[in-house]
């Protein structure tokens, strides 16, 4: 059965620009879409193992937080309001203190930051050196935090800092992600070397900032150990905690933070992508109280505080993290996921697993295998990419609703699309 | 009838961050707005000046677009689709192209960036760098662009810049806007002579990047000419042009584009605030075809391309810009803007107008002047902000479909504040 | 007579850089000098109207000088003591107390920067930084400071800049020098109003630094209300005053210091070039008290402090600076230089006087005249060079004890020279 | 005999900088040298273990280059030339060809930078950028390369760094030397780890640049296997190899360059400090003919090509290096060094050797133990001190020409100092 055979496209390619991506290998036209499916406007089913990139983490259109959006427009509530006080404001920040801050002991301040995450990010990093008077943040190796200079900064892939076009990329050092430089280097030891040397030309750092997951760097999941070595470091040298947590938190790696098993405690917490719920251009930036120094306006913005978002972020909240229930859940589907991408990876030779919780993935070993797994599985009805410096891995980031039936259709798809493209490589070699 | 009086607001102190800003001078909980009106949790109604800093040009929940966001929310239509193809987008960008960028002869590739203004300046200057190989981009003073690191080098506000937190703002030249230098010095020439001069230390200019009507910065109004003087010294130095016209444009300059008039052709074009009609997150950047040289995915973010917003834009779009009727409606009530706010000037010595289109204000000679009559026409119900390196510009930015009758309504309230709080200071000097 | 025949140039093609310049256009293989007269190994004599770009300014081997390091030498004088105490510093900072602050009524500290200007720049600048906590270092058009890195961002010449390779030169700006403008424009009102607009994106200074005669940039000489101007803006925005004096001072101007007569009190002055009096490597740092807050060795350099230049510094100023003799002989010197200038000036249409003191030249419209002027004057046996953004002036820079005798014979090749490159334009011409 | 009693040194407090250094431990007013004998003002002798930091590797006031020297100034020899030709360049550059290059089988360009090593390492990270377009260069931890800002921006000392006073010091990455991360970590294999990943945010280098001997780092000598393996990386990534050999060079290592024996081929090599033979200021870059890429003048500076160096180094030459007889004499001073400094060592519990060469020292475990030792050598007629990122090295850096006699002589004292230290430390403990 032929995709988007007949479906137009000439627009996008007449009026997009040459920065769209993902719609050049997936080239459907998307109309509809509901739960962990998505349709074309010829009425072909696709599975979503995407989701947005984590940010649909509870599916498509969910119908509890539609319908209160639904209300809410109806009924003329409040689309752009600014930082303006708000009901729908005031009703998302109690749910998030009730339901999140104060279950897990935390305190922390919300700060509205524009909607994307490279925003919460450049926040993050302007108000830790604010608050320490230093310059210097420490990033890591095949971290992704965004695409504004601020955030482009702090981000290691070449290709994304090309985009910078020579535009001053400073202020970052880059250091090793645990394992980056093999099982026989501890990174936080190196680190920590370097950062006790008073001639190791490393500045004092104002932050560490680190995925505790990364998820464009490759599904490297960092250990409790070593996030609380890193949260040690920083102490140590007087240096801020962020984490980013924009693709890994509200439930992704198993908990609605995906460092709470660790026990650290950050300064700071980034948080995007899934938080409104729905997909909407949402994100936050969490601060220690006595970090949050901010004058009023110091760092703003036009949308800062989707109003929309915070309906359908208060009905996520409520609906899936005032029990136990949907975490529950989503240690059942991990076991799940982790079975299934083992019988994936038992059809390529050398290839492992990475990541936890309900973002894992299979490293194939190469950029090349990996794409073709992800192209034959689209074609048979699975959208799903890939991760890595060099996208070697292929990535599960499914909703984490996504019921055990779709589950296990998509890995049907995706062991299919595997053994398609492996056979054709070894039918080729021959 | 005092306002917001047992609206309990303290959630927000409690858990949002000191950043906020316009909730602290303007303190009601609003729960729901239409058209030029706002309504807070007691029932009180506000008439809206601000519109969102110009995010709202077509007002609150404009009928039209309210109907159809809810029926492609109902319709399970896609709410976050990354930059896959969809038919909304599809929709949007034939209305884009067909009533926007045909009628007025222009031919632009359109970049979905993240949705904030501040993520489409940045695009535009990597861009600019990419394509010129140089670093060097020339804003000017009063410019505002963002907030994220990028933007914000080209940001002249003090207040602003302090948020970097000594973070470098690298690879920029700050130049005099028409009129920066007073009336004796021609800023072209000035700029001209600078690059001109081999020995100025002023590296060759990979962009220049100005605000038709500079929005923050005071209500700045470049004229034809100079807009035109710019164009010309960008050309003959080897520079990109770019406009950001992301508060100036939608119709607030009294045309579309605030540059149309100028006749200037930009190569690139920063939209965002009133671009999704609703007051969506939504930004885009507007790129002539020769410069688009971005590889896939070399500028991205997980929020471009906000579905919901595609829907609104398209009606947007269709509804006020497929004749001139809408148009003519600006230029009508520009003159009763200039006429009103005259007759604010003539209660303050020395005030003068400031700005064109529906984008003007009031010069009323210090902050501290402005801040009070604000403050004082909040008292009496109407919403409006101050502009300006002092603040000094008491400013007007309502929904342009803001009818006549609530047009005055407001500027009854307007004028009562300022013969109040002249009155007042008088009483007190005396 | 054929200059230089037979003189064997090959090494240095061979063997040196292509960094060097002078040596190409001017070929001699030079062997002895003595006051303003040099000499080359076949034995032809040339007029000195260079002076190792007034590093000479009391001429070749000057006697008391050199008798008085020859014995230094001899006796087994320090040669290299780092910055250990030694009885020729001592002896150096006595006279240099005496003879040159004291009686200026000056009271500075002396910091032993390396033996370069460009070190001497580079210690002032980061010195400002540190005392006023501040980044930005405004320095002016056509400005020349050196090209380590640090200086090289202050210097203006682009063709310098393009050195860097690429590399950073942040935090600077660069403002128009007196008159850069043209003469309608008051570049001091204008400094002004961009640094006391807050919305100016200028970020408050740390310093400024300008040299009261350009020497590299083509001999523009600030007037005294120029230098009071800076000095004032300096005051009120709480940024140091540095003049750089490198190649205006040391009695190159007709005084000491270039700005005395201005009456301005800066807070740092560089010295370099005739600091030695005999064209030995030696710098310094003026310092005024309450800003020497310099750590030990926080700002060093292995020659420091060259002691074979104290030694015929001491020399340099109880010889001429001891009394009022050698200064009003500049004064004299000085009407002599600008009434042959202006011989020269005569024979060329729109050819006008630069400088002051006995730093003069000629503004003779284009690089391309004034190098063939240059060119045909070392033919007929006189050194001299080009200066200004475009190399368009023919600079004096000859020995301020240069016999009147021999500045006219010298004037005389000159006169010749511009005759014979003139003649033969307007031959080639007709 | 208490020293520098009744020796005024009043002058130097009230007017020389508080950046001012060595002279505050050792405060004696010298007054001639000879050899690595230094007097003072009352006539008492210091052995001179510091040698100007290896500035003095043939003593002070050698009578060859004393003579020629003397000769040179006395008939009128060129003091200052800019960079004219000159015969004492000739006979320079014919000598170090001769001499030092063509034995070694080098083919290099010699560029006459400004006389100090930093403007030569700045020139080579200047060419470097040039030369590969790109921006990053790597340096080392432990390694210092000068006090300009973009040699400053190479050097991991904190303190040093500090005197940038938050001034930029960008397009750096500081790597660790060979075992600076402790045994078990292999520091190539790192470095390569991190420029092979595509997303360690580690830019592509422009260059490396490294000291085969840390003088002020500590006095860390690389192995030939490490340098090898630099360069293999270097090679690997595209970037040129910068060999900073400014105090390990003329002899310091035991062979005229201090890399001479792993066979390394850099791409440039700076020197400086010996390189005049007699402690005049003097540097020189040293260019792979084919990166001999500068436009005349593109790096320039008054006193580059200092003449009466050229007159000292060519004897310098001339008389150390015609044949292996020096050499050979350093590699039996070597082993006496290493006998003597084991001496000291076994003193201290702990306390290890450091270096190679005639550039070793004692690592006595902490900066306050070294400090101490040299102050009471110092006392005792020693002029030596300490290096290292804590100070914590006693560094030995006497003349090369030391005598075996003086040698011992001064060794003798250190070991009475270092007994007369840690046994009053006993004392005191007890």
């Amino acid at each position: 059965m032929p995709k988007d055979m007949a479906q137009n496209t000439t627009i996008f390619t007449r009026r997009e620009s040459e920065a769209r991506s993902y719609c050049r290998g997936m080239n459907a036209v998307f109309t509809r879409a509901s739960g962990s499916e998505m349709f074309d406007a010829e009425g072909n089913r696709y599975i979503d193992f995407l989701a947005g990139c984590s940010s649909l983490n509870y599916g498509h259109n969910d119908a509890d937080m539609k319908a209160a959006l639904v209300e809410h427009i109806s009924a003329d509530g409040i689309a752009h309001g600014l930082d303006f006080h708000s009901d729908t404001k005031a009703a998302f920040l109690s749910a998030y203190e009730e339901k999140i801050l104060k279950p897990r002991g935390m305190d922390y301040k919300v700060m509205m930051t524009g909607p994307t995450g490279t925003n919460a990010v450049e926040a993050a990093i302007k108000l830790a050196r604010k608050v320490t008077g230093r310059k210097n943040v420490i990033s890591f190796t095949n971290g992704f935090h965004g695409m504004t200079m601020g955030a482009l900064a702090l981000t290691g892939n070449k290709g994304k800092r090309g985009g910078a076009g020579g535009g001053s990329l400073a202020d970052v050092t880059h250091m090793p992600f645990e394992g980056a430089l093999g099982d026989n280097v501890d990174s936080l030891e190196m680190i920590d070397a370097m950062l006790s040397n008073p001639s190791s030309g490393i500045d004092a750092p104002a932050a560490f900032i680190f995925e505790p997951i990364q998820g464009e760097g490759g599904l490297n999941a960092a250990s409790d150990a070593w996030m609380q070595g890193i949260e040690k470091i920083a102490r140590k040298h007087g240096a801020l905690l962020i984490v980013d947590d924009i693709q890994a938190g509200c439930g992704r790696s198993g908990s609605f933070f995906s460092f709470e098993a660790s026990g650290i405690k950050p300064d700071m917490v980034t948080q995007a992508k899934s938080l409104s719920g729905f997909g909407l251009p949402f994100a936050a930036l969490l601060i220690a109280p006595e970090h949050d120094i901010w004058k009023p306006a110091e760092h703003n913005g036009t949308f800062r505080g989707n109003t929309h978002a915070f309906v359908t972020a208060r009905v996520a909240i409520e609906k899936f993290w005032s029990d136990d229930k949907f975490e529950k859940s989503l240690a059942e589907k991990a076991v799940v996921l982790t079975t299934a991408l083992k019988d994936v990876a038992d059809l390529i030779d050398g290839a492992t697993l990475k990541g936890r919780g309900l973002m894992q993935g299979v490293d194939v070993g190469s950029g090349e295998l990996a794409g073709a797994i992800c192209a034959r599985a689209y074609e048979l009805g699975l959208v799903i990419e890939t991760s890595g410096a060099h996208d070697e891995i292929v990535k599960y980031l499914a909703p984490l609703t996504t019921s055990e039936e779709v589950m296990r259709e998509g890995f049907d798809i995706l062991l299919q699309a595997t053994r398609d493209v492996t056979g054709n490589m070894k039918l080729a070699a021959e």
